[in-house]
């Protein structure tokens, strides 16, 4: 297996060098398509994949995930692609544009898997012309969000032509008449495609880290301390290959995001520059963007709540994005998840056309500083008819849970 | 004076009742358009217009604001318009409609103010046709907020045809020929206009509870404690009559907004009905729309800081509502301002073509548990490339404003 040190090719705009030129007129030096054999901890050093080594004094660790791609025949066929870095993007594009000329037309795909990449893939792909399935092992798209969310979402996909089929997973990948046609074959009958998309998920890539010895938390992710640092002092990890505070769960978790990353990377980087730093961890805000729907979360849902011995109670409550006489049918679905025991928030879930983002964003807010029902449900927030109603969603949801406790 | 009680005609989506029939289903009985001509506090009953007596336990103030209206000749004249409730507006829409037609065409509008119900009016009277003038008496339009910000909202204006005429102060009006002509006499000149309104600002209506003595706080608003209990403990004060607490200035303030009147008649309610309970105060959240331009702020600006004893420090920057690649050239500012000596944010403002109300709500629940700048510089929020970058404007002016410590 071979892994690359400085991937700089990522859309990254807070970066001043992009470019292993500007790299290196910055002091740093960037070795792109470089891969690493070996890592020799004791002689503090690297051997890299063109037989050279690399001295250290400091090791940062940033191996991210690898894709989860099951074990099946014909996966490495021509067509069959998965989608974790940039590269996967490009090679998806070009693959469609190659194939979009011809009598080999690329037509329909199929994405495997529900979560957020594949539920993104799908306004991609529809975008470019392309029928779309997605075929997945589950009932409804989007685990851990609340039924009632991903019907919507569902309906979402409906609305846009997008094919959902449950209950399948896949058995074989074959290669079917000419090209670019796909068989893909499943528990439960055989689908045509021109291009197949695995987006199942990711697992920390700690290939390296074992290699070495380095403590594995029980996420399977790199061990870090708040600082960063590995079980061994000289060597830091960021990103999707290790772990992270989780602030309401207690624990440390493995959630490979790219905002998480950005700020890990950044506090190895202050700690080895010599100013001691810690990162505060996370309350587990994500979001993303199906069509016109935005999609978001913060903290635990139920499930999770009682995994980690919380006693939840929750409500969801449906508003609009704007106020009611602005927001022309549109509809915006919050859910809070409390504590009962302590009357505090632990998690908060939104789906609509627009708002979404921000009232997850402000619970996360109120995540990360611990604030209860009471608290939230009088919060100050920025009132305007053009933006809501004198009693924003997170006050009217906060009050109604605040009655269950 | 006369005194409205039950303002019903409201659009309050959350009252169950909105008529006084509907009300006097749920046992409340309600009298439109009926005055109080007096109060007794120590016989607990209260004099009405129409001669009868109203007896009480429990009497609540909610007698809102009044409009600052200067006492200028003309001031009365017929097209001369305040703009603070719901009968104001029904009367410059019908006066606007019905002058539409015919040779006394309502053309021309002269709005005095620049706060941001001057703002909102612009929108609304540009939207109905007419030529729009914003007379001030200051340089830029919505004072305390960042004069960059206001340079931007001015650019609006300009965009959306509406004139601001800086440095006037209103000294008479006058008939002008045939109906609805007026002419505006200011310090500096003279304007023709078929319809004026004037938006200065407004003051907490405390006639009736001077009359009975009750204590009225520095603000000039009836005094309450945290529940809404004035200094006689039989009568509460709730809305733009009453103050509130300012959990940034740690004082109490008068801030005559729909959001807080609401909070503040609720937690009366529950006092009343036996539920102890407190308003937790404020932050200073608020937001308005010009055109597509959002504008919000929260907490306190640098010359409010100033004045309450802090060492403010402050930066502004500028971001995107959404990601650079999708914001098709949109532009959100952010400006944040901390106390020196904690570290604590003391408050912010946001400007832009969408997401400055998400910016200032996150913020407003970071001010509300009294957040530092190292804590918001890396606070989780739901990052994904469809709403923006990996670093939000938040985190950014964080770290930004920390480096000024």
């Amino acid at each position: 297996m071979t892994y690359y040190i400085g991937d700089v090719i990522k859309d990254e705009k807070l970066l001043i060098a992009r470019t292993p030129e500007e790299f290196e007129k910055t002091g740093v030096t960037v070795k792109t398509r470089t891969g690493v054999e070996e890592i020799d901890p004791n002689k503090g050093k690297v051997r890299l994949n063109n037989g050279s080594n690399l001295p250290y004094d400091t090791l940062v660790l940033a191996t991210g995930s690898n894709v989860f791609l099951p074990d099946i025949p014909g996966i490495h066929e021509e067509g069959v692609f998965k989608l974790k870095d940039l590269r996967d993007g490009i090679d998806i594009k070009t693959y469609i544009k190659e194939k979009q000329c011809g009598s080999d037309k690329c037509r329909k795909a199929i994405i495997l898997g529900a979560g957020f990449i594949a539920m993104e893939m799908c306004e991609a792909l529809r975008n470019l012309g392309l029928e779309t399935s997605v075929v997945y092992r589950g009932e409804l798209p989007i685990r851990r969000w609340d039924a009632e969310f991903s019907k919507l979402l569902l309906g979402k996909l409906t609305e846009n032509n997008v094919e959902f089929i449950t209950h399948r997973m896949p058995v074989a990948i074959e290669k079917k008449g000419k090209k670019p046609g796909l068989c893909l074959i499943t528990n439960d009958g055989e689908m045509d495609a021109d291009i197949i998309i695995f987006a199942l998920g990711v697992k920390s890539n700690t290939a390296l880290a074992e290699q070495i010895g380095l403590k594995i938390g029980n996420t399977g992710a790199v061990m870090v301390d708040y600082s960063q640092r590995t079980s061994r002092e000289e060597i830091y990890a960021v990103g999707d290959c290790c772990g992270v505070y989780h602030r309401i769960k207690q624990q440390w978790v493995h959630m490979p995001l790219g905002d998480i990353a950005n700020k890990q990377g950044r506090v190895a980087g202050a700690n080895i520059g010599g100013h001691a730093m810690t990162f505060p961890g996370i309350v587990g805000a994500q979001s993303f963007k199906v069509f016109d729907l935005e999609v978001a979360k913060t903290g635990i849902d139920e499930w999770e709540a009682e995994q980690f011995g919380f006693h939840p109670v929750s409500t969801i409550i449906w508003g609009t994005p704007s106020a009611r006489s602005m927001s022309k049918g549109k509809k915006l679905g919050l859910k809070m998840v409390a504590n009962k025991s302590t009357g505090k928030l632990l998690g908060a879930q939104a789906v609509g056309e627009g708002g979404a983002v921000t009232k997850i964003n402000t619970l996360s807010a109120c995540l990360w500083s611990g604030m209860n029902l009471d608290e939230i449900g009088y919060i100050d927030l920025a009132y305007s008819p053009s933006f809501g109603g004198a009693w924003d969603p997170i006050q009217i949801a906060a009050q109604m849970l605040r009655k269950m406790l």
